[in-house]
């Protein structure tokens, strides 16, 4: 399908002007190993900021600074030889860490499945100093190393500047203060995401500024969740909700996440979850904003979601589960994704109602509600083990905790029926467990929709909770409190630790916890 | 001495235009061990540059390109990703050779004492692709490995288009044919004579454009002789005189050589016979052009080289040796330099009387000839081992080729006394030998002057001849047909293989071969 190009020129007019900020490094550190710390390194103090200014350093040495918090911009570099006029370049290497293990681990080692190359380091060389340099590159980081990897035997180098200009769409300038009774660890939470939200809020709402710096449908409908509360930033989402909509594939379906530069592209990525969180985050921003105008617009594209994926329903009315398709859902490998993918057609199919209704298109309207009724029936018809009390997904009968949050977000039980779920599956967990902040996302708004409210809040406080105890400066992309070196990836090293869909603790805590 | 800044904005306006030239590589090579080729390495073609067009790289992949000749330019790099749209950034090691030695060998195993930043390697990483780049930095090649360190699993890279913008300040369209008679080994040194003055031909004439990539005088004097004859860039040579005369030492002497980024600087190194070289080369440019502004301006500052010079005579009328002077004369380290820096301070007298002379300045012409006199009468006297029939230099007094060489440029013997000394000097050769093409020169000139023209024309091929056949684009910074992997900074990949001082067989060819 063909790019339409005038709803890529819409989504291209809305890119927002990024705000910067000049940000200076707090300490000199180093990073050391110990079992007792988070994923085995400890950041401990070495000296003052100011003591660079008496100090120059020579071939092999190094030192790494701390920023203080997470950082997601350019650096800037002065640059200045000590002792003759240097008769050779300068060649350095520099690493930038979101997290200690990125400084104390050698990136050489990296033997991990995703791209080495999401690993931030860079050697430079500078054939004239004095120099003022900035590097032409974006970073993701609070800490950085620089190694001297050679000067000459005729000078040192001294570092008199050393700052990031960090960049953001995100102006928080108009987010409203907790009120004081919030406890102080909600508080903590609250800005901790709302940091992890504006360090991914850039040209597009990114997934993560370190790694894959690019949008993504399932973090947009987070990020846009929570934006509303916070930042306020409804053209940022609108722009979003463009290029999905400008740029779908071959059947017209949206893509999981598409490419800005050089120019915007869909990637071939095709899940079917993520397609249809076109429809939810299209929902959530007419409800946000009542921007009818774009609804109009995106409609007929959000529509196009519900019937491809309907499509894929059997004669039974259940989604079919082959080797022919994907769906996202979570990070987890032995995760059947049928029952989630069910429940989120109807999650979609109601908001899809919802949309239709207030266009006026009745008819439209009333196949929805047909295919919804259908796929909630199917469901509960073969999705649900009366027996084990649990929805059971794919050939293997296998029960997952995905399988029965996303069965509750659809709201195919009633709400009683759902808190005893959930509730039954706090007290026989399901063998299949949770892997991503996501997948945790889905369950606290699970249990706040069962009116669990206050196991929503323990669960919010196991979960990122434990994340802030473990040092989080942003919410991290990957968490397991029972394996903190976890990841998906073949090493920890290329996690992302400023990661959209982690944001959602501030979303929670002031659409849900204010009163 | 504070900079005389009406010097140096003379020598900033004389700045020439670079012109540029877009060079294509040729094919596709590979270089491999082989213990008969010239330092251990030879270069095999593989494949055609056209199978470029049809060939992608991943992870791991390497090639090597022969541009054909030496290049000194920017590198253009077109990057295309095939597969799917690219979701990670691209990382690149990039390696420029001026020889193979550079490309067979790890820059990782480098242990020589110069810096490993004149070393020409570079990790780029490239976010967004595809990609029409041109790295910032100047190269000096004629082989550029490239090997990809990562793509990611959904894409490879293809080289739609590598190529080099090579610069230089010399127009060789001037430079006349050489007549038909010249035999074919001759034509050949010229070519790669004037190929090795050009590629050193930039803002400033450059002792080598890999390393130093700067203006020393020692370079520049040869340079400048080569170039009146080539090129006839005179206000090139102007320029350089300015920036040397503009930016001279504490007590007013010609440093050894000038940076000229960020902003024009003297370096501190200070070497008797570079600042007496400021002297020779005003005497060379005069000759060249008749620029008698030129010469009235310059002129205090070539005589205040004589006079600092000629105050570091002992009672005797010999150049003080101790350990508090530097004096460069050629790369070894066993070499004395008495003598030679005598001879040299008397060449530069000799070329100072007939500034001198030109000027109307008799009094100093007298006080030049006088000194010239009493260097001269004293290296008789104190410098001439008459049983041994060669000059002597130090305390040890050392018999080398440099202080016959020098001291028959100097002319302290008649032309017939000249030719029976270095005669006398082949046949029972000094312990003390040559080592760079510097001193060949000298010695070279130095047979021409005492009438040894078949001598010289046979040292000719015998050095710069071997190098044509052990396969030099341009004339190299250091040879020694006996030992190819010389080097004086412990390795020979930090060697310059296009070297300004090793340019004059063009000079020697055009100034005294072509009756």
């Amino acid at each position: 399908m063909p790019k339409m190009s005038r709803l890529i020129d819409i989504a291209e007019k809305l890119t927002p002007e990024l705000s910067t900020t000049e940000v200076y490094p707090v300490q000199i550190v180093e990073v050391l190993p110990d079992e007792e710390a988070f994923q085995g390194w400890k950041v401990q103090p070495v000296d003052s900021l100011e003591s660079l200014q008496h100090r120059s350093f020579s071939k092999n040495e190094s030192f790494v600074l701390d920023f203080g918090d997470h950082q997601v911009g350019y650096l800037n570099l002065s640059l200045k030889p000590i002792g003759s006029p240097p008769d050779a370049p300068l060649r350095l290497k520099l690493i930038f860490g979101e997290m200690p293990c990125e400084i104390g681990e050698s990136f050489d080692e990296y033997k991990g499945w995703l791209s080495r190359t999401w690993l931030q380091d860079e050697i430079i060389n500078i054939d004239v100093l004095p120099a003022q340099i900035r590097l032409p590159r974006r970073y993701c980081f609070r800490y950085l190393k620089i190694e001297v990897l050679d000067t000459s035997r005729k000078y040192t180098i001294a570092f008199p500047d050393i700052h990031v200009t960090a960049v953001t769409s995100g102006n928080g300038s108009g987010i409203a203060p907790l009120p004081d009774r919030m406890p102080e660890d909600l508080r903590m939470m609250d800005k901790i995401a709302i940091k992890t939200l504006q360090d991914c809020m850039q040209t597009v709402f990114e997934d993560g500024p370190k790694r894959d710096r690019r949008l993504w449908i399932g973090d947009l409908r987070l990020q846009a969740q929570a934006n509303y509360l916070t930042f306020q930033h409804a053209d940022l989402v609108k722009r979003c909700l463009y290029l999905f909509g400008g740029m779908t594939l071959e059947h017209g379906e949206v893509s999981a996440c598409v490419f800005e530069k050089p120019e915007p592209l869909a990637d071939d990525t095709l899940l079917y979850d993520y397609s249809l969180f076109f429809v939810a985050t299209l929902y959530d921003y007419i409800e946000a904003t009542g921007d009818m105008d774009t609804l109009q617009e995106l409609w007929p594209i959000a529509l196009d979601q519900l019937k491809l994926a309907a499509g894929r329903l059997d004669d039974r009315g259940i989604v079919k589960d082959d080797t022919t398709w994907w769906c996202f859902i979570d990070w987890h490998e032995e995760l059947n994704k049928q029952a989630s993918a069910q429940a989120i057609l109807i999650y979609a199919l109601k908001r899809g109602t919802e949309l239709a209704k207030r266009l006026g298109q009745e008819e439209i309207q009333h196949w929805i509600d047909e295919m919804t009724l259908l796929a909630s029936d199917a469901a509960l018809a073969y999705l649900w083990d009366e027996q084990q009390g649990f929805f059971i997904s794919g050939a293997e009968r296998q029960v997952s905790w995905a399988s029965q949050v996303w069965m509750v977000l659809a709201e195919v039980l009633d709400t009683s029926s759902n808190a005893a779920l959930l509730t039954h599956a706090f007290n026989n967990p399901p063998a299949i467990g949770m892997t991503t902040p996501y997948m945790h996302h889905h369950l606290i708004e699970a249990l706040i929709l069962s009116g669990l409210k206050d196991k929503a809040l323990e669960q919010m406080r196991a979960y990122w909770g434990e994340m802030v105890k473990d040092g989080a400066d942003c919410f991290w992309e990957l968490y397991n409190p029972a394996d903190k070196r976890l990841s998906p990836y073949g090493s920890n090293l290329i996690n992302s630790y400023c990661h959209a869909w982690s944001c959602t603790p501030t979303y929670f805590i002031r659409k849900y916890f204010l009163d």
